[in-house]
């Protein structure tokens, strides 16, 4: 599985012109070597592969490299002290004639040291740019078996906080609740700061869990998901306190004939802001364009937000097309929001496949009245 | 509170020969604006601060802006397309003769973006390193209220976490308990992954929690802590399973002795390397050196590791002196880890006082036999 992971990505060296890539993103160090950790550099040769990493995964690292998930041809490096010490270290030494770095994950100052301390072999240096995260961006089957059971774990969970919303009872418990019922379910984490957005605060996209009581009529998004095998899971539901009232009712329901309508359009071969064009159709029909203004959906993977990005084209600024692929893993997450009212978001990760997609989240969605 | 910030901050433009700078890490933003998101990017200029934000934070920064914790002179730009499209229109029309920016939170790529796009006008970018995490490291009174609440209130989530100890329960389940009493007593978020680390997984420092069940003898590891009002809490204590042996009896006393003796070392002026080595001489004493991988702790705040580190002197390497200063908060956290056996670590929040420090963690740290 590693090895063709990394043979996969040694045929991108051509195009950019490496021979070796100084992979510094810690999930592409994952995908590529295995190697979990808070700290690490890998280098991917032409053959083989260099992982660098500080005493405290010794043993992890040994452990791993003992067992079947082990790396193929990793050598590994203890680093005493500084990392960029290390690393440039090893690509002194190396025979490489062009070695590429990943651009986005590497720092203005990282770099500067990194030239400083090569000298003049500092030439061979070549920025790239998303190499591993393309790559990763279509799942092999073993993340897809991860992605699926990480997905279909969440039922027990939404359960638990249908069941936890009830008017008096604050965010910060029913985010309480969630959290418990992850772990319960077997996850080793959230994949997020849960969201539990009510009344008011539902129209904020991006408001986590503070200290307001639910209320009988306020509209509660529930976003949330857990990380199982290293894999993310990532869903949105939204219920009522009590009965939902016309205006939200209205709302509920535009933004999940959208959702309904970004779900149908997911398929190979059809562009990323196509399926963010759907969605947004739907709300701009019921007069909700201007209450839609997040994308539709990101990519799902050892990242909860990663390639592909399912937003809307820019006006005016011609891009290259991003059409969708066979095994990618996408969430799907329109959502409306209307300030001082509330807000409504829908949310299900989806296997975009041949023909269509498969439903990984299998969460009812319905508009329920909790806490009666 | 957030001018005095600021104009700290400005004293540094001088030395550094900039006029404004580009301040691209979220915890600086939040620091010198009350900016509290996952996007955003601010410029403090001479006389006034520029925030860039999208659609998400609008109602947010609104309702910020208009309350007592306003940011003084703040003037909010509403991004719709592309982060760095807006700052590079900002910055074109601004009347600087030198910007600064952050060199180790900005990539090589999005730089190379800002250049591309600024054109001639691109000379007056000037990487600096550490300004606002240099002032951060020091805490003004507001701070240190949020940090001391965080740190006290750990109390009873140290005590939900000593019962679920258990012959038979998994580290996970532990983690879960764990993660429910910080919810209960009032923290935002978990602060970091919460590390559960028992019998022979205690002895790799960054373990985090996982499915191996708790067994009589075992030492565990239990290493969490909460956000509060944004400010961060950090702990760890180690308990046993039942009784403890007399090696792990050993073990933990080394580390506690060495805990203690970094405690004591500790107070302004004295050199962030002189606690280390503090601890580091009772576990070499004890025939533990090799067992203590790792440093002796890091400043705490906003970010849950922040200046200053609490590490040793490279051998061999000259460094300048890194003097601690009253108002810093930072963890004592030594620890002596054995391959297969297990390990100890014993962490505390501390104060940076003129005379010495004040202990903000207040759990009872004694080798504690639980599960029984």
């Amino acid at each position: 599985m590693l090895a063709a992971r990394q043979n996969h990505l040694r045929t991108a060296f051509d195009e950019a012109g490496i021979d070796a890539l100084v992979v510094s993103s810690l999930p592409n160090q994952r995908y590529l070597t295995n190697h979990v950790g808070t700290a690490g550099i890998a280098v991917l040769m032409r053959s083989g592969c260099h992982l660098l990493v500080d005493p405290r995964y010794e043993t992890a690292v040994r452990d791993s490299q003992a067992s079947p998930q082990a790396c193929p041809e990793l050598t590994v490096h203890l680093v005493q002290g500084s990392y960029d010490d290390a690393l440039v270290d090893l690509l002194m030494g190396l025979e490489a004639a062009a070695i590429g770095f990943e651009a986005q994950h590497v720092s203005v100052a990282t770099y500067a040291g990194w030239t400083r301390r090569l000298g003049t072999k500092s030439e061979i240096l070549r920025p790239t740019e998303r190499l591993v995260e393309a790559r990763r961006a279509v799942k092999d089957l073993f993340e897809i078996d991860c992605l699926r059971r990480a997905a279909a774990g969440l039922d027990t969970v939404a359960e638990a906080a249908f069941e936890a919303v009830a008017p008096g009872v604050t965010e910060r418990e029913v985010a309480g609740v969630i959290e418990a019922a992850l772990r319960a379910a077997g996850y080793e984490r959230p994949a997020f700061d849960t969201i539990v957005a009510s009344g008011p605060n539902a129209a904020l996209p991006h408001h986590r869990a503070g200290s307001r009581r639910l209320a009988v009529g306020d509209l509660v998004v529930l976003d949330f998901g857990g990380v199982l095998d290293g894999y993310c899971s990532d869903i949105t539901r939204t219920v009522s306190v009590g009965s939902a009232g016309a205006e939200a009712q209205r709302l509920f329901d535009a933004v999940s004939a959208a959702q309904s309508a970004a779900v149908a359009a997911v398929t190979a071969q059809v562009d990323a802001s196509a399926v963010d064009r759907a969605a947004r159709a739907v709300l701009e029909q019921a007069g909700l364009g201007e209450a839609f203004g997040h994308g539709t959906g990101h990519g799902l993977g050892l990242e909860v937000h990663e390639d592909p990005r399912l937003s809307r084209t820019q006006a005016g600024v011609a891009q290259p097309p991003r059409p969708l692929a066979a095994g990618m893993v996408v969430t799907i997450e329109p959502g409306a929001y209307l300030p001082g009212f509330g807000g409504v978001r829908i949310e299900d990760d989806v296997l975009v496949t041949a023909g269509g997609c498969e439903l990984l989240t299998t969460v009812p969605r319905a508009l329920r009245a909790c806490g009666r």
